[in-house]
């Protein structure tokens, strides 16, 4: 057996004892189902009229203690249906849960371990007694049976446990300081984003802090983009039905995207009805389609920071990390021959690893995920089976060559295609799906876009979807995490804060920040009247890269003294030094200071 | 009498020759009204089932010279109703004409020259024979009977009359250049920006090298604008129909947007209507409002080059001069208090000049228009009486103080306060709406903005709203037009082709390309198997600033000889040197080559 199997057999041995202890202090609750999930496990509830929350937690933790001393074993018993409804004769949700067993001929087993019976496939350790002693509960949320927001909103209680102690603590450790590094929390203190009831709801603004970094984002992307042979549009974020329709978004995508705008102008007879744009591509293909194109144009890279609003539903919203909109991605269709899609296809793999480099995210921080049809549900996708079993065959062929790992996730396709996702770990252990490269035989025919070979033929081009930054705002709260807000100083808001000791020296000190400024270095002054410990923290609290503190000495000295916002010291340094430095370390995008 | 009066009384009599003309060849055609305009005159008639067309326009013409010889003078003579009407028993618009005179209590006059006859209230040359000498028809188009689209579609002709020969053929060769120079026309050839049904009426795509001219401008805005305080936020391009409310776009801008998105999440009880943003105004002053103020933050200069939609009624669009859509503004809102706001004013002035000089628009180019509510329809603004005399007495007193030509216009006014419109004249004569810079009481107050004030005390900030390069692809048009597609070399798309004489000085070429594009100038090789004099024709019709031509000569000198889009030659130069000049006149933004 792997280890991993042994850690889900902890997990959802765990998850049995939770249901053990609320059965054993509330009688009433009515126990549904307890899997492991990938860092600890959940069981969810139906409380009934009871109410509980966070408070209750430890009280509940105390009873599993208390109960587990006594789990010596899992016991199986293969029973009837009727055995097994009378069982659960007062919990429709495990009747629920036989029905579905007896309707795909499934045995029903139970599992006794001390006095505690539940429903279950199976799957739990030898020696519940020595083995669940690392475990912690951490919190509770509300989730529909079945995940269906139809039905009725149960009590999920969500836990963790390890082996070991030092496990469990490391965990935990890992736990608070992705809470710390929260970008809605970093926000408070940042102010990076506003989200406001009355943009809407998932409808965020960038504050000028957020909009710096998206904006040294951008102008990176398109000024590298611009080198590796990328030509620039900026397209309408909206567009008539008919375009959609030929994409497919209209029907395939309309579930993800915002409801329609019916215009008719009076007396003109102009009838058309409207969409925000939930992806790019079909304007893309529109600019490709402006002119005949031949063989000579081709690869024709079209980029785009170009604005999507997406409708995902209220309750997977999440500060800037999952939006409505606006979504700037940092997008691009690839129009090429077939002879040139793995050339193209490689070529986008390598701005991947440029960006990713450049950012300090290393090989083993990402991986690939190949997510490919759901071939059960086929009239979910465009395009017939051919098409589709080739666009899967070359992906997972230009992806084998690529040696990053990789997993298959069937049905995580697009409509028009199956996707490549680069999926980043953040250091504070979340995995983040960060950017796409798709690869395409579908929509340039929907298109009916074409080419003039050599030969004099008409022929259909390919085209590439790729993101590698993803979205503006997505990647800005993923930076904001993964730097836990001490950004690179070239991503900094402000990058340097000087810091006069007493108010006689704020002139001098309003000199040196107009120099700073003069060199496009984004600098402040903190000239409040406080102590200058205050005005280090706050910078400190505010994650400035650079404190310049000035004070009679360096007034005198004519240099200046450099606090780095790891609390060390560059100690005395000549101003003109300083910003040859930073400067350097600007036009580097370094990670170090 | 004055000179324009003399010119509109020869413009308004030659008015009266063609409706002579007209029914004098089709006597059942029905003459309507005849007005000067600001070029020329025109007349509005119903031809009924008569086909007309501009291949009849020499016919006319020929026929009002013949009749213009026998008139002597214009004859006055005032009628009664019943006598008006007898004249033109079989003219409904002129008895609907009659009808409103008396309704109105006006005398009614007819007037005559030779045999002709028409209803007119006067304003005519004494000697028509003598002084209508120089005219011409222009063109021929469809305009509704008083304008109104319900009504019926008449047939308007256009021309106009000078009083020598000499200012004809000067007013006719500007017309000719205007339409050499029409952006639309350019864009064949340009490929600055793309049309297209399936994206819908009024919506452009910016094409590689429409993108490249935008993005030069708004680089150059923000890097101003940063340097003259302003912050710059992202936000998103709708909101709910609450925010509009707020705002009062919904109600009094609801004509000008497109309709609205009803969203409604699927039980989860979320209902919200969602408007596309037709300002940016309201985002700002949300962003305003996400912390508490001081005046210590004040003035608080927000800018965004914001997206937003507008619905132009179909008649209106034009090609990227009026569009719906996207309509990227170079705006910005500055938050100040009262004592400040002159100065910030003046600032935007400055602003403003700035832009205009390096573009080389001076001053006698453009004149302010000072645009204020219409006193009859009040209701049509936010607002007391009280606050709008406020405003409009304040910013006449600012604009006095610039010294720039102003006229009022009544009725153009904001909904939200008096606005003051930069109008630039292009070379060819047309007048450009090109910015706009508004001095508002009514949004802050609306949104219950507040700043705390040194005394402790909440305030009201005044909040001045400006966008001095407009929108991207209207300034593009303009620039466009301005320059006949001869942009200065810093917005050119193409900055530099490379062009090889004969296909063995094509690898040589290729490296002085590859030279250029590492110094990021924008460069090409017109590397076709083509004759030199084809390749030079080719980039003057492009308007390429600079041609590099490469033969055996400079292959051996290792020089390059410079030939500009005017046809002067620069010589032979070392590429180094050339390079340098080259990014000189770049980084100046210079207008000369």
């Amino acid at each position: 057996m792997s280890k991993s199997n042994n850690l889900d057999n902890l997990r959802h041995s765990t998850a049995h004892l939770l249901a053990a202890a609320v059965t054993s202090i509330w009688p009433d609750v009515l126990p549904t189902i307890g899997p492991s999930i990938s860092d600890g496990f959940y069981y969810d509830f139906d409380f009934g009229k009871i109410n509980v929350s966070d408070k209750d937690l430890s009280k509940i933790e105390g009873k599993m203690k208390q109960i587990v001393k006594n789990w010596d074993k899992f016991t199986k018993e293969e029973v009837s249906e009727t055995k097994a409804k009378a069982q659960y004769k007062n919990n429709k949700y495990k009747k629920e849960l036989i029905d579905d067993l007896v309707h795909e001929k499934e045995n029903i087993s139970l599992y006794k371990s001390g006095d505690f019976v539940d429903l279950c496939k199976g799957g739990h350790v030898a020696n519940p007694s020595d083995e669940i002693k690392h475990f912690k509960l951490l919190s509770i949320a509300g989730a529909y049976w079945r995940g269906n927001e139809k039905n009725k909103m149960l009590t999920r209680i969500y836990g963790t446990v390890f082996p070991t102690k030092k496990e469990l603590d490391d965990h935990l450790a890992m736990i608070e300081k992705a809470k710390d590094n929260d970008h809605r929390t970093l926000n408070r203190v940042l102010k990076l984003y506003q989200a406001n009831d009355l943009l809407g709801q998932g409808l965020v603004t960038l504050l000028p802090n957020g909009t710096i970094i998206a904006k040294e984002l951008e102008d990176w992307a398109q000024d590298t983009e611009r080198k590796w042979g990328y030509q620039q549009v900026l397209s309408p974020q909206i567009a008539t039905e008919s375009l959609f329709k030929i994409s497919g978004h209209v029907p395939y995508y309309l579930d993800s995207m915002y409801p329609p705008m019916h215009l008719e102008e009076k007396g003109k007879g102009e009838k058309e009805v409207y969409y925000l744009r939930p992806m790019n591509c079909a304007h893309h293909h529109l600019v490709y389609k402006d002119v005949p194109r031949s063989y000579r144009d081709l690869p024709l890279r079209i980029s785009e920071y170009g604005t999507v609003y997406r409708y995902e539903r209220s309750g997977e919203i999440h500060g800037m990390m999952r939006v409505r909109g606006p979504i700037h991605q940092n997008d691009a269709h690839i129009f090429c021959t077939e002879d040139q899609a793995e050339e193209e296809f490689q070529k986008v793999m390598e701005l991947h690893k440029y960006y990713y480099d450049l950012l300090g995210l290393s090989k083993k921080d990402y991986l690939l995920s190949f997510a490919i049809r759901d071939k059960n549900n086929k009239d979910k996708y465009l395009g017939d089976d051919a098409l589709w079993e080739k666009a899967e065959r070359i992906a997972l062929k230009y992806i084998k060559s690529t040696n990053i790992p990789y997993e298959i996730e069937e049905g995580g396709a697009a409509f028009y295609g199956p996707k490549i996702d680069f999926n980043i770990k953040t250091v504070t252990g979340k995995v983040f799906g960060a950017s796409t490269n798709q690869l395409d035989f579908f929509l340039p025919k929907a298109f009916k876009l074409t080419y003039t070979d050599k030969d004099g033929d008409e022929k259909t081009p390919v085209c590439i979807h790729r993101a590698p930054l993803g979205a503006h705002v997505r990647f800005v709260a993923f930076l904001t995490e993964h730097f836990g807000g001490a950004f690179p100083v070239w991503l900094s808001p402000v990058q340097v804060k000087v810091l006069p000791i007493t108010s006689k020296n704020i002139d001098y000190s309003k000199q040196i920040l107009e120099t700073l400024l003069n060199e496009d270095i984004r600098a402040t002054i903190d000239d409040r009247n406080e102590t200058l410990q205050s005005k280090i923290r706050k910078a400190q609290i505010e994650k400035v890269p650079y404190m310049l503190i000035v004070g009679d000495k360096e007034e005198n000295s004519k240099n200046i003294a450099v606090r780095l916002r790891d609390g060390s010291n560059l100690g005395q340094l000549e101003l003109g030094k300083f910003i040859i430095n930073i400067k350097d370390k600007i036009s580097e995008k370094s990670l170090e200071l």
